[in-house]
């Protein structure tokens, strides 16, 4: 009698089938002198609660910044104090090294979460995090990690950071030698673009930038690709007025891309808008890091537009347009490291070993990227790798000519 | 003319508003035998994907589990080797304590991620977490920021598990003296629920589990306890069938709370399901950890069952119903904590001090759980200390009498 009894309820303890739905809204800001008194947004930024005590804030400066501007630090504090009935700075501000010496040493990670717990952080509580990409990555991770989640606020110093890394909802450091192999997705509370620390890129960092640009118009927007195609030369020659548009358009498609695209924690196979990614990650590893990520993903759009346009994907017309605009723009497409151990695709020291990579990093089977006309990418699940090797000679060739 | 330009772009450039929603699907599935050769359970869990290749996974597993039932390692493996098609152990099950000492050291945190690195495992590899709730905690804070985030599979193995923390989206570990300072919002890959871990818990954990059921009973659900008044004593004799029931209805109730709170991640204020730990997290901390999770729930359910009685939200014979089944289930209501420092609220050792801490770890205003009815929680911003010393005093003389 008792095992029936069990048996019976065993078959009505059916599995309960949950579906946990979260929204999370956040605004990606532009301004200029984000820092001058008589420009609210950053306070309106960590206000709208209304609510009467002001808000503690952790600050995490990238040093790349400081270096440029070192007028920062009292700029900040004076700002502070003015706003003192929104925020308080919680502790000095932490300055930290930009690039990826940031993400690779657990010290900076630890040294924010230190100072949240030393001033006494709630989850209600901000992150003020100032810098470039890899500075923004670190200090996103410490925030959405401590109490679960703390408030983070992302202000971008870099056109990279502004138009790509900056405004999207991925956070993380290295570990192993890995690169992002610790992190989270978590959107940002708010953004705040400030075009005024553009001015004091060096051109590298500059045109890193634009990479992303290039890309995100390559398989989404035409006109936009047509926009930077025009201006490439303005673009070059540091225009600061075409610069913003590029990063107001490029973050928009971008922001449009990760909210519908049905996926945008990632936890299925698909990322479009790795276009030209297996190549560039695999470049920045293999270059020790001396090529910049937008710089690798140059040579990665130009590696995978080649590809297209010998697997006919794609019009010779549109392929030179592709190139001439990344040389226009003063990117190199070419460097020794695509040639090395070509023929020997399991080398590490192979390019191709990137594909493999890639793959693991995704999980599942391979998917790449590729164009089917401008601003119209397509997945592929296999390619063939002695086209990739002609791609490559083209580009060697390319360059040269 | 340029300055006139730029002003009119600056205009232009309005605000993005990003607007992200995600949805995670898993399914809570209820067994006995999970690792018996004709229980499919697991491997179906791993396998929908349909995929070819064997998916790799860490098994993390708390070594108080081994303690009862030390044939378990020989049983996964074997259950391993007759599933060896649809996944494989990569590297050895990783073996740390349970309880609280798993989260208090970091070192098992690494471990985990060191063995998911040689692995080389993929966001669509698994990690399987079998254990109590602080195991399963810090494993899900591990797998949630590998990759940022590989697929958790979580066995829970106590009553508290299996109906509480272990169907729910939290992860974390502790730091800095800090109960759950580290950690992540992110649901589970699936949970599954096996029985027959239960039947070597001792008497103590089996018990504390039944709190959280209480507990969710009284805020939500008038029948369910009814139910659980009406077994009682059921429950405290170890009858399983009764314990399959509440387990079931009470993990069906906290994930029908999560589904529809509409702030699954919890970043507003409003928690509704911390009724009675405002108490409980302080008489745990205070006696430090003598007393178990569900025993200081139980205690901090009396206790605002008997202040929620004292303000008249609650009825005298629903106050006694409260207190009776608390004390049939084998639950201590008082400990000398509670009165110690009563008349200093900030001294660190008084319980009082457990309400600012609250308030503190949720962020904005205080907000507590009380009972306007058996199954009708309410909540509250004020509270009023001397009806709540009185409280005290009543679950004293009502221990002894």
């Amino acid at each position: 009698m008792k095992t029936s009894l069990k048996q019976n309820i065993a078959i009505n303890l059916q599995p309960l089938n949950q579906c946990v739905r979260v929204t999370f809204n956040y605004d990606v800001h532009f301004t200029r002198g984000l820092f001058k008194l008589d420009n609210p947004l950053l306070a309106q930024a960590i206000a709208p609660d209304g609510q009467s005590t002001p808000k503690p804030v952790v600050t995490v400066i990238d040093g790349g910044v400081i270096q440029y501007q070192d007028e920062l630090l009292e700029k900040l504090s004076v700002y502070a104090q003015h706003y003192r009935d929104v925020f308080t700075l919680s502790g000095e501000p932490i300055i930290v090294p930009g690039g990826e010496t940031v993400k690779n040493d657990s010290r900076f990670l630890e040294q924010i979460h230190q100072s949240i717990n030393v001033g006494g952080l709630c989850r209600h509580s901000y992150v003020l995090a100032i810098g470039g990409g890899a500075v923004l990555d670190m200090a996103g991770y410490a925030a959405t990690t401590a109490h679960r989640g703390i408030r983070l606020l992302r202000v971008p110093t870099t056109v990279l950071a502004q138009n790509d890394s900056g405004v999207g909802v991925k956070n993380g450091i290295n570990a192993f030698g890995k690169k992002n192999f610790l992190g989270t997705f978590m959107p940002p509370y708010a953004v705040l673009n400030d075009f005024d620390f553009l001015t004091t890129l060096d051109n590298r960092d500059w045109r890193a930038g634009i990479a992303e640009a290039v890309k995100v118009a390559l398989i989404k927007d035409a006109d936009f690709f047509d926009f930077i195609m025009t201006y490439a030369d303005k673009l070059a020659n540091r225009d600061m007025q075409t610069m913003e548009r590029l990063i107001y358009r490029c973050s928009q498609l971008h922001l449009e891309h990760i909210a519908s695209s049905g996926d945008p924690f990632e936890m299925g196979s698909s990322r479009p808008l790795d276009f030209g990614h297996w190549a560039a990650h695999k470049l920045e590893h293999l270059t020790n890091y001396n090529l910049r990520h937008g710089e690798a993903v140059a040579i990665g759009i130009a590696l995978d537009s080649t590809y297209s346009y010998l697997t006919g994907l794609l019009l010779r017309s549109q392929w030179q347009q592709i190139l001439s605009t990344l040389k226009t723009l003063g990117f190199a497409l070419y460097v020794p490291t695509l040639t090395e151990q070509l023929d020997r695709p399991d080398h590490p020291h192979c390019l191709f070993r990137g594909l493999t990579e890639f793959r693991e990093h995704l999980g599942g089977q391979l998917t790449i990227t590729l164009l089917q006309g401008i601003g119209q990418g397509i997945e592929v699940h296999e390619v063939d790798l002695s086209l990739y090797k002609d791609a490559i000679l083209m580009l060697k060739n390319w360059e040269v000519s």
